[in-house]
């Protein structure tokens, strides 16, 4: 149970965040023309691995159709304000008007309103109707109550999301959503996370996950290690969990499972260090919450962030430095890392000499510290 | 003696405070509601292991009941402004008239005021009028002194709290309390601290303590380390103190010492990483007193800030978040973890997936620094 | 792959910067008086190792004149403004007038003027007419596309500088520069970099080169990591690029090429540092900007800063601390580390008891973090 | 020469200052009355082990009579003002007068006036005629030159100190001070350094020396890393220094050299630490300059900071925090750990369970970061 000793009875690993390693490159270099950023999820390929995460300050069916136009996955939060209001203009207009300090409430507020079943089947079809790649997500106690109506109504990637989805959940209470029956019935490929260690992930992948997701699901506006004392830092979770789709591929005679960073990726430079400790894929919040046709109303939020008796996550306020398509494909105005996210992983890519996102993986890191 | 070296002649262990850790959850995760947090010492239970610290700050005899009736154990210092003041209302005033700059110099001054051992015996009747479960504090050389009256009085448990207490102390002047032969006297369970090792906890143990307080006690407005060179980190004395009562047990056939971190439980994360190092409780101070209920009058100060020539704690300014019930059982209304403790708790075993505390101690944990 | 697990599927090595390293005296001292501080390069030999870096904040052909009289190589970079321009007054004017928020996109907007290989050559010239060594430095690319004008114009050190130079360059699409071919061609010596690790510098050693930069040519104002997620650590980098010159002395019988620290080098201590490490040499730019006859105009910037779409350094303000000559050889009026940087190498020599730079490398360094 | 790799050409150690180290109290306690502070040298005892640095911030003739009648020992700068200037006053009065930028440039000015010899026997006579125990300081350039009339004046304890002093020095110039010929024909004690390795503290030692400075002289005031990139992180020089006492004391057949750490001292718990390291005593500036009777006039500076063209320490501004008497034995009146410094050391003696300085040396450390 790791290398370093807490105290006599008790021994524990180093972990690493994404700010304590970088890529270095090989002996080779390349031509950011020649290289490939493409990924590939089933039947799904993207010209690009970054995908919009589900949180209301992102995602929206309008954003999901502009996001989608831009190369990417993006996926719609069903318990998110889309899904509570017919239109919830009201909502985020409200949160657009919070400041740093009402911010919390505001949200314990807003998303205390009920789920409608109905604009669940509703926003999928507003998706489908957009004829894009519909992704929505559901966290595991809600995907028990309305999977079918998810899925009768179009969904073509499902996401089960939570901050901390087990393939092994202990309740005393209802029947809780079997992972592994139920993936296997679905006709559709699952995502399914935030895991965060080699176990976790393989039980995942046995359930018959097409991609997992690693993490806790917070992200940047996640606060879970000072609420619970839990925390997985994302460059050693991501390195755990490709390690258990490594086992997991030969295990299971071939089938390659989708390693996604969900946390973690702050500047453009972190979706290269995802990828170099073994993600196929990142899902990134904050990044994209900066641009000045996000949703967000000037804030970034993790739907944690609205949970009525414990929050784990804050709000951030954000300041809009481009669109989505500066943030993804630029042109970047300056350096700080947080403009054309694709053209950085392409450039990235180029210096270290590897051609596709699969071979970045093999980069060599180092820890700084 | 460490595998570190420091210096040619000097060897050292590296030790860990509760922010270079964090839990990593198993494989399996619970509802929260299907957890269990209580604690239990001698023939008392509790609902929670958060112990109130005697600290004039936190706990006033009618501070003590509200605290009880929240579920936990409070435990009122017998050596702190009740006992020295028959109306302590004109000192608290006094403190809560002061500023950063002055609130050193009123501590030395209102504590100067010499304690009143008919005060001592008022107080413990005070706290058993309320009927609640009565623990009290003495230093370990006013307890040679007044421990008859405390008892006397109907103390039910005992607590003997010093920034260091040995079960070996060497002393030229009056015979030192030998705390052996009073432990086993004794007829009530008698909780005793600070230690911060395996060695000075075992000895303890075979003292007969029911239960040893891990630390130096001055807790988060310590500044033993800038004023002594002492310092033991919380995580590593705690997983160190564990190691002693494992021991102990089997040595001793069976008896299980209670082991309390007392001090750098700051944030509601902090009491599931003192679990995850074998403590079975934890004692707080600053945490419970931002209560808006709290005695502390805006500051939050542990006794040693009161020393005539050589203060070991700093008061520092507390802002009220709530009161007694919402630092412990919430609702918490943002993410900062400093309230809802117990919910966190519990929200943090189901997460990790441990069903009792003993069961969490056993969570992995990393060192992320 | 090193000795840290970041998780179960990827290691990695620590890496050190400069600020995490310090030299220890030996046990002898010298007279300051008594040390060598010179270095040459091929049939170039300078008074001191410290290299002024091609950037235009630093270099032009007037102040290149007056560093070289200081003793030092004085690198021109042919792809700056003194390229792009006939007449660069309004260009450095344009900067003068800029603020941090402004800078980023006043320095994408001026170097979006074309190169004039005309004005490739009349630098040159310019330089050789000063009668100073004429060192200018061009990218890869460009390399490839001028060289012969270079050469004909007279150099007398070919600087090839990039991000990362490879000796082994991929691409698809006009046939890249074979620096093997290309430096055993040419007649004058060539500096060739950024690398940043033993298998890339080999190579370029291999291919030739009178001396290698070690690092990623941004400096003080990189923000690769931030964009990239690249970063190599400059005392590993030359710890493992000197360690390349060692093997390739062996293995070409006797060719030593010279390790030059590109990066890294803020104050006047991260000189000794460098060659501590094992570089010959240093190259710098922020510490030459801040002279008040620094062409900068009140900020310091490489060249990476002006890249139309993905810029990968930040220009920093500077503030004039004194001019060139008090910056290479005092008198220092405070001890902040920016003045007198050779002597305070020379001073440095002294106290840890070793007469020329070759001997330096040899001192012992210890870690303090 | 190390145990960590900084790259494949350099290995490097791990070195550590007093603020990474902490003491851990041993199972056993005593009373502070019943512990014993005191110190000696040669034939001269001391009530304690702080040494007054010989820095003009903090010994004067004058103030060297009050530190000494508080207990300790206390070095005059024979390269200061009082041998610069018949009357000081107008030099003190200049410091005093300067800001955070103008003060380097001020004590360049004033330390530019020549040392008087005729000054350093009348400052001498003037500490004898008070009856104290004289020691005073120069360095070993200075030494050389003015030891005669140093010893002719009758000071008790000679100290030669330099930012690095060693038994090799190797010089082109005049014939350099030959430290063991030197000491041995001396009748004084000689206290030498700073020296911060083995080695080098090892040929001091068989010089002669009676007491050893570890450290660079800087002390809290140094710049020696940002300047000459050398430093020598304080807990690792005493634990090093500390074995070549050891292995002299075998190697001399029982000759005890004291050692002094000399640097890194800058809050009461840091005496515990050195000594915990090995250290027998402490010189301490910036510590007493914060006294309100310290001649530093609001400034503390080393004497390094006057240098003419490469000074190597900065003056720092000081706020009178008490006099001599309460900085040294209090009573504190909060607890920043810089009053009541023998106290605080006789505190930490009590609750680590040691009853002298020479058993302080015994106790556990652990490595805090």
């Amino acid at each position: 149970m790791g290398d370093i000793e807490i105290g006599q009875s008790k021994r524990a690993r180093a972990a690493f965040d994404f700010d304590q390693i970088a890529l270095v490159p090989s002996r080779r270099t390349r031509d950011p023309e020649n290289v490939s950023t493409s990924w590939k999820i089933d039947a799904f390929e993207f010209s690009h691995p970054i995908i919009a995460a589900p949180a209301d300050s992102v995602v929206s069916p309008t954003s999901a159709a502009q996001l989608s136009a831009l190369g990417g996955l993006t996926v719609l939060n069903l318990e998110g304000l889309w899904t509570r209001y017919a239109d919830p203009t009201a909502a985020f207009a409200e949160i657009a008007a919070a400041n740093s300090n009402t911010i919390s409430s505001v949200l314990q507020k807003v998303y205390a309103q009920p789920i409608d079943p109905e604009l669940i089947v509703a926003r999928i079809k507003e998706m489908r109707a957009a004829g894009i790649v519909t992704a929505a997500s559901l966290s595991p106690k809600l995907t028990q109550k309305y999977w079918q109506q998810v899925v009768a109504a179009g969904v073509d990637l499902f996401v089960i999301r939570g901050a901390t989805v087990s393939a092994e959940h202990v309740s005393n209470g209802d029947d809780p959503l079997n992972l592994k029956e139920f993936i296997y019935e679905l006709e559709v490929p699952v995502i399914v996370g935030g895991c965060a260690t080699y176990q976790a992930a393989l039980h995942l992948m046995r359930a018959g996950a097409a991609g997992v997701l690693v993490g806790f699901g917070g992200g940047s506006s996640g606060t879970t290690t000072a609420v619970l004392g839990v925390k997985v830092p994302m460059a050693t979770a991501v390195a755990d969990v490709a390690a258990a789709r490594r086992d997991y591929l030969d295990e299971s005679g071939g089938r390659y499972v989708q390693v996604i960073a969900d946390g973690g990726v702050h500047q453009t430079g972190d979706v290269a260090k995802a990828i170099a400790c073994g993600a196929d894929a990142v899902m990134v919040g904050s990044m994209l919450a900066r641009a000045s046709d996000a949703p967000g109303s000037g804030f970034h939020w993790a739907v944690e962030a609205g949970h009525p008796t414990l929050p784990r996550a804050s709000a951030i306020a954000t300041t809009a430095i481009g669109n989505f398509e500066q943030i993804l494909h630029g042109p970047a105005v300056n350096s700080a890392g947080l403009l054309n996210a694709v053209g950085a992983l392409r450039r990235s890519m180029a210096t270290c000499g590897y051609s596709d996102i699969k071979e970045l993986q093999r980069v060599e890191v180092i820890v700084s510290q």
